[in-house]
């Protein structure tokens, strides 16, 4: 039996600002990386979105993100450890209390944008991340991309992990996805991207843009939540992936 | 016997700037009001200021702020109770993450600058804060002016509440704190300040500005922060309460 | 010969943020409010937005808010009059830099949410905000809700001033809006808002919420630019004008 | 005869957060770089420092910094050579304002922290910092470190440029700054700094960290503005250079 998470992004609104679909994606995946105020959300915000999933049973996640809401988090930024830990620790804490207010479990950890992608390759930052993550509460499972530094310092530090693959985006030789500058980087093709994720959950295995196989473990999938045709997409994985026997759970 | 808390608002400094004496004020206190990163502080000066009070035996307490850094949160906004709510809640989870994180609970509540000053006088708003509080933790007590809506609030929601007294301010006949604008408003004689509190303290009682006696619940002394002569202040108090065998600790 | 102004509040998206209908709204106004990046609004928000107006040929304003974007600047703050004449100097400032860079005249102010509703009753935030634009240029346009101390303001200190009048919120007798709190201080029937339009252009009179009728000055009415039904209502209301011989025209 | 700009970052401060030696560096400077509210300084803040420096004659530059107060605009974004442009010309938009109230010309342009160094290497963001200068006025002066891309991107758009060099720092053989990571990177010794300025100013050349002697134009040197020993240093060089007969003077 094969099993797998369907995690998205979610309340990434701020004041009179939306984004997103929050509540129509809810129903097609187990995880919600909540934003927790820097990059995106609010603490109306983060309060309705634990809410929100809470009665979808949707496993709650904080998503903490660089400071920086005019970027919307996706520049990097040269932060230190330390800094990475103390950013990642105040964002989860805050959405700690919201969780605690509304009698939802924090589920997991998963950093944003900018901030998941250095600590994809740098294992400093990874460490600050691990670190914040789990003086939260050992049990908080640490979502990283696949075979990335921050799963591996999620790992030594004792975390439960989870390796995140993307249906729509292709992999490079070395396991990391190909950059959106690079052409044919994002995957348009709705069939061929639920086979990428099939491949990837049953046999642990991607194609490359090379057009090689590598090994990939593959334990949470990222829907994304804006643009219009999300919740089309979303709904549309969580089927094929039924259809294909596959359990839809977090891990 | 006759005891009283002192307590001080520190963690106000933000990246570069650098404000308050912290380190200094530290020893002659017994509650510190670490800032939350709303109207100051930030994530790693309040890693760090957590640290600080903890290693001086200082009770810790969230000194949650509007969202006005500019302003200092000094400046009154007109939030909905809902808002209190979030914005106190949200500032109290990051804090509780850096206790937590240091092994120190977390022992109070108080509001900041306008955010007190309104709840003071505003039920529904100190209802608001006063919830965020009891979110957190049933025993976390809220501190408020002596007498005000907040330290009501706190009451019927079944929080304990300290009542807050301030040595260098004159009352009013109703027990609110004379307008810094209105002359005379601030005590600048040490011995008159110190009189004020050992009255509060020993009979409950305060002279007010018009020159009347009122009854005032004292639990608390606000000891300031900044300013030059604030360590030389807080160390006078401190023994001044302590020779007329007063005993100073948190409630 | 009858002619009017009408004016729309545009470039209030911010970073990843979308709102409004900017381009959508654009051929049915004459004159353009642009945020200024602290309600709303970011550097490159506002060279687009410039640049999408000028290519329009509609006249382009600053439209200064309150430093409080998670408000989108709608919370009243307790700001002085000298806080609101350098936050709203500071604003003009950057937007006529963006001006200045495309070939644009800056051709009025208008300030947003609460900074423009204080300005309507206090005098002296009136005179603050006044003394702004005034310091800008001389020429520039002020404009503030009909018959209020921001217009009293602007003329008092040599400015042209335009008095704003709008269509779908009905008048109290002392001339100020219905606040939004009362049942029926939104007009939601089309007809009757344009009714209302031209009566105030024609008649210079307007019937209050209380049923008389009151003078009150229409020198540029207010479209709403977000919403979905923003574009089909500034359509409409541009063309009943047209019909009735009106001159849709900047003051 | 030898000139040279003694210039110096100021305006720092924000809201109740004081930085810097404002008054007292003053006197000893020809032009302040003013901080223009993204990594420092507020708009009231700019309008007394633009007020300050015109009535001590020194030269009002514009210093705009990355959207970063916490880091105090030191650490590096991954901004794009449009986001410098409009950063840019935002924050030099608003500090104009200030100086046009005040009565005082907008003398020249230099980029804060990591907006600086970032810009002395990366030709693109060079030239949208340079394009952001020349829009507000083609007599600006743009300032950058000493033959950095900076510098050549003004030359190249048309506008005056001025080489910055460091008396208290070491020169690596390529004209860059030894990185402060390095040992040895900072000039402790009063004497050593002033010799290396005459030396760049009248030879025009520097020793490198590495023992040889390289070309460097120096037409401003800075002069740090915070630190218990910033006023002291400052008139110190001030006088040293004026003994040795170098005129101090705006280029």
């Amino acid at each position: 039996m094969f099993t797998i998470d369907l995690n998205c992004d979610l309340g990434e609104s701020f004041g009179s600002y939306v984004i997103g679909n929050d509540e129509a994606i809810l129903p097609y995946v187990t995880s919600a990386n909540i934003a927790c105020g820097f990059h995106g959300g609010d603490p109306f915000v983060m309060k309705r979105t634990v809410e929100l999933a809470s009665r979808e049973n949707v496993a709650i996640g904080a998503h903490p993100g660089l400071p920086d809401l005019n970027g919307f988090g996706r520049r990097s930024m040269a932060i230190s450890a330390r800094e990475a830990f103390d950013i990642t620790l105040y964002q989860i804490g805050a959405l700690s209390a919201f969780c605690h207010a509304l009698g939802a479990p924090l589920h997991h950890v998963k950093p944003h944008g900018a901030l998941y992608n250095m600590a994809a390759v740098n294992a400093e930052l990874a460490e600050g991340i691990a670190e914040a993550a789990y003086t939260i509460g050992e049990e908080v499972i640490l979502y990283g991309l696949a075979g990335s530094e921050l799963v591996t310092a999620g790992k030594r530090i004792g975390l439960p992990t989870a390796n995140e693959v993307f249906a729509d985006r292709t992999y490079e030789q070395n396991g990391t996805l190909t950059p959106r500058t690079v052409e044919g980087a994002v995957i348009h093709d709705k069939q061929r991207a639920v086979d990428q994720v099939l491949m990837m959950i049953k046999k642990g295995k991607v194609h490359t843009r090379q057009g090689e196989e590598i090994k990939i473990e593959a334990d949470t999938v990222c829907i994304h939540g804006d643009g219009r045709s999300a919740v089309v997409f979303a709904q549309s994985i969580h089927q094929e992936l039924k259809k294909e026997g596959i359990i839809i759970q977090t891990k």
